[in-house]
């Protein structure tokens, strides 16, 4: 045990703590550098007696397996693990089948926990095994993307794809802990930690002007690492977690969270989800640019905003056009068509999050579709 | 409208209504005769804009769906019907699936419900797949069996079976309502009722003494239908509510709704679920038996206990002796061993439901092995 506290001790000064208030599901998210090594000691604070089932996918285990296995070994905490493909294809009901019996096999009890070893892909598939079996075991979630590390590990969305969509088979599931080790994203390609980097960026352009502000000073220093980016990290985690906890279910206020993704959705489906041309966080930088630029349109929002947002997102390299995505993309009605059958979409009226300024965004519910539909052609032509 | 409240109204005092308190996700357990005529009434005051899906299964579908489908249509409210093969063998992965992408198909929104129309097999496969499309739909219950009206439609519980055991995938998810229509009973084979009242009669014996007596004395009126059939589904309701409201994801007291339960699963499990030989039920009241004559060994319960129980048991045609069962039955180690593994052994340990008197039930952990393998010997020799 000695050896596992160790290193915790040591840099114990150097941890965050972003505590996700939802009463009696209410969790800790440790941020810090160095955490994979210590995460045995702290399971075991968190579940004294358990067993735990890593579930993790191929890419990550070469990379950051063994470390965790060593840490679980040094804490004394039984552990088996299952790997699956990278890759988004692996959201998807037979594997999520597979893992369900395999963990049954395992003879884990309900006490037990699943732990989720790498990036929203094994989070959110992780999360819904831990919800469905037994009809809930205990769920911890490491991620170690930029991406998993300050969005889809925090707030409890579980799930799978289904042919009719994404994400459309689930539960929402909270997690016992989440340890975000900052040191693991320096393996992350930097296309993917770039892509995170938007989700980062949101929090400042939704809800968090001095947010914006510092990382345009300091995003440099986020992508290098150390302090900046544990800072980053902790402060985008806080701000979901602020909004997730006023809102666990998705009633309201966590609509914001969804800044740029109606749009970004929108091309991401358009291109069929084919992350050589486009990710997730590449759809959310385009869509965030287009929901400033839309809301400028209705003449909410002043144009030196919309300039500060393209500054900054094409200073990180992001992309923020549509023509950016390699390939042909389908016309301004077959994008209208996709955001209408979006999720998102409520009785069949079509809401956005627009922005008054930089860090003030709002849902605005009945937007009419011919000014979309005007707006995406301009920009489709532009 | 006018023409589906009529019934309504003019039955209304006839309606008891059983509140499960459950903080946000409180709902109404309404019983009565007739209500299924009225069905539409009563989830369009519940949730009024919502559509619904339909999941039966093709024996209730050919006795009770048409009066379902005109009291939605008399309501003004949407709908599809998704029928599967009647049995427990329905309760799996692969019928899941299918009906998760049927409801997706049918482009139900979150706030659309799906309505469970049948026994506890439909009723725990539909609930699971109201937890899980879109992390989450409305979910109606109207239970058809007698067993699902007292007992598998009110607490939450849903989910499907595993190769390594029944009820093992699922999720703990309320109904927004749950419509008991007693008259539906009717129709159903009496062996199915008397399975049913075993459940019945379990509320009496693990905390209501004046309930059982109340049974013995009534219990032909309850077979027959009518106020005291009524009666004692609605108190067999308040009592599963009044546990389940205490501890909704059966941490402690929830437990002692399994009186009976874990030598009842033992058989269930020894005959390999094959209903021809033994239904839930019956396993239930052999299962009760046990638990009293185990508790009556253990010097805690007194002999005329025992004999009370047994005397309404048979009276009432269930069986109470393992011998009842046809064909053969595995050797008591066997038995043990299954128990032994039965989730409700918690970390190895054997813990029993027993008894001290009629209608006072607790739960007793670390029971000695030896001691009930002594018992089962004794039992299957008798
Ligand atoms: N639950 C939520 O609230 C939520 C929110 C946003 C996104 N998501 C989901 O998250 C998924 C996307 O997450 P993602 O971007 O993390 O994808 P991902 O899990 O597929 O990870 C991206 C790639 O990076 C690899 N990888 C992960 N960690 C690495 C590391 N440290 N070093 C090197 N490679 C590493 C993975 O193997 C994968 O190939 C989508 O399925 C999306 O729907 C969920
Ligand atoms: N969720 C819970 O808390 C809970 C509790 C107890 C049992 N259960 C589950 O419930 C299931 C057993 O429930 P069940 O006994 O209702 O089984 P069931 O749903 O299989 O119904 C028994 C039979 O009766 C038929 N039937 C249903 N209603 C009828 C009617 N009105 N008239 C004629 N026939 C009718 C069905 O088609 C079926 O053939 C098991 O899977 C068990 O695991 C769940
Ligand atoms: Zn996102
Ligand atoms: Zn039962």
């Amino acid at each position: 045990m000695s050896d596992t506290l160790a290193p915790e001790a040591a840099s114990s000064q150097d941890r965050r703590t972003v505590r996700v208030e939802l009463g009696e599901r209410s969790y800790d998210i440790l941020i810090g550098c160095g955490l994979l090594a210590e995460a045995g000691a702290h399971i075991a604070a968190v579940l004294p007696k358990a067993r735990v089932a890593i579930i993790t996918d191929e890419t990550v285990a070469g990379l950051h397996l063994k470390p965790l296995q060593a840490s679980l070994d040094a804490a004394g905490i039984g552990h088996v693990t299952f790997t699956v493909p990278a890759g988004e294809s692996t959201k998807r009901f037979e594997i999520f089948e597979r893992l369900v019996d395999d963990v049954l096999a395992a003879r884990l009890e309900r006490g037990d926990a699943i732990v989720a070893l790498g990036g929203g892909v094994v989070g959110d598939l992780s999360g819904f095994v831990a919800a469905s079996v037994r009809r809930g075991m205990k769920f911890i979630q490491i991620p170690t993307t930029l991406l998993a590390q300050v969005d889809s590990s925090v707030g409890g969305k579980t799930g799978i794809n289904s042919r009719h969509g994404k994400n459309l088979i689930g539960a929402f599931y909270q997690p016992s802990l989440v340890l975000a080790d900052t040191a693991v994203l320096d393996t992350l390609p930097l296309r993917d930690f770039r892509a995170g980097y938007a989700e980062v960026a949101k929090y400042g352009l939704l809800g968090d002007e001095p947010f914006f502000s510092w990382l345009e000073t300091n995003w440099q220093a986020v992508f290098v690492g150390g302090p900046e980016r544990d800072e980053a990290v902790a402060r985008s985690c806080q701000a979901k977690a602020d909004v997730v906890a006023a809102d666990e279910f998705e009633g309201g206020r966590r609509a914001l969270l969804n800044l740029g993704h109606t749009f970004g959705h929108a091309l991401e489906s358009a291109v069929d989800y084919a992350t050589e041309r486009l990710v997730h966080g590449e759809g959310v930088s385009i869509g965030m640019m287009l929901a400033h630029e839309f809301s400028h349109r209705l003449g909410l929002l002043p144009q030196d905003a919309v300039d500060r947002v393209e500054a900054h997102l094409t200073e990180v390299g992001l992309p923020i056009r549509i023509q950016a995505i390699p390939g042909q993309m389908p016309p301004a009605e077959t994008l209208l068509d996709i955001i209408a059958q979006d999720k998102k979409v409520s009785r069949g009226q079509l809401t956005f999050i627009l922005v008054r300024a930089i860090g003030d965004s709002f849902v605005e519910k009945g937007i009419d579709r011919t000014q979309v539909l005007e707006f995406l052609k301009e920009k489709l032509d532009a």
